[in-house]
């Protein structure tokens, strides 16, 4: 399933977590550069410069109408692309857009989840059973949900680069950063429901400042049960045949009303056919494509695998936890869901990596491109050593890998919280540039008021957490090892973690608070068995988070001109990475050679039976009450789920799919296991982007729910709502 | 799909073809040996002596008792094994089994085509329409159809090996093959339905007597529509899920009385489930398990890559010619489906020999092999030397490799009898073991028995097919190239292809008999020009056909050597290689991880008509019209087509598929596109076996066919026929 966002207990982990090298992630905040050069060359192939390994992630304020024409006879004016772009409405973690004119949105059953529990009566669960409201007035408010307009873009790289000109970088960033606060501050103008975001594309090739208006009453008209929305689980997320009903539908209100709304995707009576175009507008959330070969390298060999063997420890822990009962069944399926999702996801990715294929392809392009690079002295002189800088700096941090994989406070929780706590004193008392990044400008704030959080703990879940982390740091690291000396003592992991949970008072957030405000001599003076520990580890990880964190510098420093490169040197011909901003990504409806034969185009609500069937209806594969009752009813032999060759990754799940004149024809919820490799080189031989059918959507609405209140208002007929 | 034979037109193809070296195929007829050791050493791994690696292809005389007692707790009696082995008849190119005590036998559609064709009166065409014969009165003769049951086996390796005893090899091959002949003729005693064949197992390691029963009067008595025994065609053929009712229903008859049949297969009441023991009998046609690493080296970068070559070519070609008209279209269908399932078939065997963990398996079992080899002064000194001799000749005959396939008279069939022509004179005037292999002792009067053989020439194909050769010549030969000089001349393929064909006689057989009879003087004076460039070609051919054919010879002994080692070192702990004889494997049936998620252990008919309605019921995902109009009557949950890990290969179509109560739960009919690779290696992560199951069988039967008649026949209700 895509998702543009870790589990909610990501950001805690990531705080206690060991330093992870070389993020994949383009710098949020890198440091200004001197005027970047004017797009120079073109690149050598396809129309308009198009390099389809970069795939076609386009901004709305780049459309690429030459390669459009060239490619499928499709000429959009700029009225289309102004009624797409305001019909895209932006959720906090996914792609939707407004569907008729009086405010109904389309996203994914899966982006509106926290919604639909939220909404959920005492007695019953519409996760489970699904939820129809059968009148405006059975429709039920979202908490904390809004979706985003984009209203405008501008580029704004100039104001930036000419506002940060100071020589020392830490001066430079900090001007950076001001002007960016002013112009957002002034574009917002004070106004609550005006959202105003500086974007960097290209890695710091540009910057753009993208304007929305955000409307904040959104409700819940329907969604399906879940074992419709995500029939298959895990074992058919990320595949395709799918069968998935992964829709649900919002309505924007204003003045306790529907939002009337002017620019809505109108539905498509037809909906797509193979061979049709098929437009997506959305948000991805995160590529890859720019990465050097280096950092591509890193990933496949160092932190993926390093990942991938947390994430399967992890999994095999909570499903050793779910097994005891039913209650804890139900208490951990979200976060197995989660692992299991990364780890095919992951997996997913590292498998594009081991691809002889594609790294032969990735280096051809990086030797073409450091070829133009080097041809042109001026580049040359700029960016021309920006390759083997992260080289270096790479080869370096592979030298003490496992020391920043395994020194730190990883595993529990709590542990994290101790470490932040002994860290605490320790870095504040540092000038900002000599902290450690997390610690540096509010970092030190935020992390302060993390620690003194209310938060449930589980600590039978902490001790098998910590045990599991020090079984797998002892089984890596040579046994003379000074953390697992100072840690273990030849103690067993399952000895350490219980002793170490056992009489700590951590989980008191009243205690941690105490030892916030009690700084360093609080913390000198603590005998929290936790903290004694976490005052061993510190000075052991401290050396080599100090000289990752001063390697990571170097790397986001270089990819940072690897990026403004690939912009001097190709300009807009090549899409910016994905940032979780509006897009629009042309395709086609098509199958594609599987498993020695074809995966049809579209599936069929047969498809949907005969799966269930095949696994003798048991879950993940089981067919809900209202389907089993209603089925004789469907035309078995409509489309369900469909495939098309868009360029889509997580941040795009609950995208429209639309045709060329605009209208809706399906809705992004997936990409199947051949896509997953698209994060760090695009290709269509056999990867595609998976959505629901239009047709599909009002069958189930019509025959199955029997909404026809919100099929009408779908496809226009009988007036409005 | 599963097949044993080559189309027929290969039989004279590979008369005119250049020589293929390295052949897979064991020797037919190996140079016989002193007596092999005694069984030695039992393999390591499992319970007695069971290598994974080698599969479960048991023969009947040496089923794994002790194997099968251990993982499965099936104990089967000497009586279940002669019940088993007598109720599984072999047909002439597929497997079957008797199914009722009136003579019903079951077989794949595809084993049946023939009769099924030859049965189909002028207006109807029962391949297309499906047949079912209402009373006995309407089963159909087969024409040449018979099944042969195996009455016993008995070991005559000692007579053999005792009768060849003569130092210089030629003489002893013909002591071996007269005593062989002698063994025959005494089995059979003269009855024409008693049939006696020596079998060549271990590549010479053990010779056994096959005695059979014979039954020649075999009647049609239901055949599906082949829309539906061969649903999804070329794209589906060898992969799964699949959705195909590749069922026919034949009838052995005696004085034209249904033929009574003590030892038949009883259907199940329930079918299989997932995890259930599944055993198959049947006659799997050929692995090439005991291989040498050269060999498989050989296959997989000389040999597999020329034959894909040559096969794409035709195909394109029959696709070009097919897409003509219509009536080109049905006189080429069978001739492109059979390309096609080679092509898919060797691409497959070749993924097998690509994959790096494969290969690392075959080399680390031979390392073990050659290890006990040596170990053991007596073995070694026999055997030892084997795989070095077969690495120097395959290392050789790479050094000619391209001129071994072009020199010679391929492309043209009319060309290929040209040059036997030509040789035929010049090889009858040597010694029988200086001539070219198939020239050898009765191989003259075949070759001019086929020379003389009235056949259909089809000029334009014959135009088209020598181009293509000529054209791939041109592209891998050097431009300075022999026979390219002497066939080519500077001109271009099509043209001297038309040149050659435009004016030649050689399409009548009586032309060819003139020249046959006129020896030596009448093909030198021949002007025809097929005659005129097959004498240049001849020659050029000549030096390499003899160094092949030498190294060939090479080859050959030492892979007998090596089957000879096997034999003495694991003794029949390994099965043999197949044989085109009767087996039984063991097999469980299971689901498997496919495209990143799970492929179901079972299809429903649901899946049928799903596969059909994503291919919007264009052919090859056609449903037939009876099928159409009566679906409803069908249990659309119902088991159609399962999978399980049973170890067969081309030669296994038809063959029952049965529970440990000797009760049919299924159908064998091909092998997923994973299993390809099994060819030279068993696994059973996710290869797998591909069979109807037996309650399909019934419900299309019974609510499709509405042939209550002949379900009951199966269930045994209602008493006999």
């Amino acid at each position: 399933m895509l998702r543009v966002r870790p589990p909610s207990s990501a950001l805690l982990l990531a705080l206690a977590a060991a330093p992870v090298a070389a993020q994949t992630k383009a710098p949020v905040r890198p440091a200004p550069r001197a005027r970047a050069a004017r797009p120079a060359a073109r690149p050598a192939t396809g129309p308009a410069g198009f390099i389809k390994e970069f795939g076609t992630m386009w901004t709305f304020d780049a459309p690429p109408l030459e390669y459009w024409k060239a490619t499928y006879g499709f000429t959009p004016d700029q009225a289309w692309l102004d009624h797409v772009r305001l019909a895209s409405v932006r959720l906090s973690n996914c792609s939707s857009s407004f569907v008729s004119p009086d405010g109904l949105i389309m996203t994914n059953h899966h982006c509106a989840r926290a919604c639909i529990s939220a909404v959920s009566p005492a007695d019953t669960n519409y996760q489970r059973t699904g939820f129809v409201a059968r009148s405006l007035g059975e429709e039920k408010r979202c908490p904390g949900f809004y979706v985003d307009q984009l209203q405008s873009m501008s580029d704004v790289t100039g104001r930036i680069r000419s506002a940060a000109t100071a020589a020392a970088a830490a001066k430079r960033v900090a001007q950076r950063d001001s002007v960016i606060g002013a112009i957002q501050r002034e574009c917002a103008g004070g106004d609550s429901s005006t959202i105003c975001q500086v974007v960097t594309f290209y890695q710091g090739g540009m910057y753009s400042l993208y304007k929305y208006h955000r409307f904040s009453d959104i409700r819940l008209v329907m969604a399906p049960e879940e074992e419709l929305s995500f029939f298959g689980g895990d074992p058919d997320n990320f595949t395709y045949p799918r069968y998935d009903l992964d829709i649900s539908l919002l309505r924007a209100y204003q003045d306790d009303k529907p939002m009337p709304v002017r620019n809505y995707l109108k539905w498509s009576k037809a909906g797509a056919k193979e061979g049709d175009l098929v437009l997506v507008t959305g948000n991805p959330g995160s590529t890859g494509r720019l990465l050097t070969m280096a950092q591509l390298e890193w990933l496949r060999d160092v932190q993926y695998p390093g990942t991938l063997a947390a994430l399967e420890r992890n999994n095999r822990m909570y499903q050793d936890l779910s097994a005891g009962s039913e209650a804890a069944k139900r208490k951990y399926e979200n976060t197995i869901f989660g692992l299991q999702n990364s780890i095919k996801a992951i997996t997913g990715y590292r498998a594009g990596l081991l691809d002889s294929t594609i790294m032969a392809k990735k280096a051809a392009f990086e030797r073409e491109f450091r070829g133009r690079i080097a041809a042109d002295p001026k580049l040359r002189a700029e960016y021309g050593g920006a390759w083997d800088a992260i080289a270096g700096a790479i080869r370096e941090e592979r030298g003490f890998a496992l020391q920043s994989r395994y020194y730190g406070f990883g595993g529990s929780q709590l542990l994290g919280l101790a470490g932040a706590l002994v860290r605490l004193p320790e870095q504040a008392a540092l000038p900002d540039s000599a902290r450690l990044p997390q610690y540096r400008g509010d970092g030190l704030a935020r992390i302060k008021g993390l620690i003194a959080r209310d938060m449930p703990v589980d600590l039978e879940l902490e001790r098998r957490l910590l045990a599991a982390q020090l079984t797998a740091a002892r089984a890596e690291l040579p046994a003379t090892d000074p953390f697992l000396r100072a840690v273990l003592a030849g103690r067993s992991p399952e000895d350490v973690a219980a002793a170490l949970l056992k009489d700590t008072k951590l989980g008191d957030a009243a205690v941690r608070q105490q030892l916030v405000d009690g700084g360093a001599k609080a913390v000198a003076g603590s005998d929290d068995p936790l903290i004694v520990v976490a005052r061993k580890i510190a000075p052991l990880s401290r050396a080599f988070a100090t000289r990752s964190a001063r390697l990571e510098a170097v790397i986001s420093a270089n990819a940072e001109k690897v990026g403004q490169a690939i912009y001097a040197a190709y300009g807009k011909a090549l899409p910016p990475d994905a940032t979780f901003t509006l897009r629009i990504t042309d395709g086609v409806m098509k199958g594609y050679p599987m498993n020695g034969t074809e995966a049809p185009a579209q599936t069929s609500f047969y498809g949907l039976f005969a799966r269930s069937a095949e696994f003798g209806d048991k879950p993940p594969f089981h067919i809900p009450e209202r389907w089993a009752t209603r089925k004789d009813s469907l035309t078995m032999t409509k489309p369900f789920d469909f495939v098309t060759t868009n360029d889509i990754i997580g941040g795009n799940s609950g995208s429209p799919m639309i045709n060329r004149d605009a209208e809706v024809v399906g809705l992004i919820f997936d990409g199947n296991i051949e896509s997953l490799p698209n994060r760090f080189i695009f290709t269509d031989e056999v990867a595609r982007s998976v959505g629901v059918h239009s047709v599909g959507i009002i069958e189930a609405l019509r025959k199955i729910y029997q909404a026809d209140r919100i099929a009408n208002e779908l496809e226009g007929v009988n007036g409005g709502v």
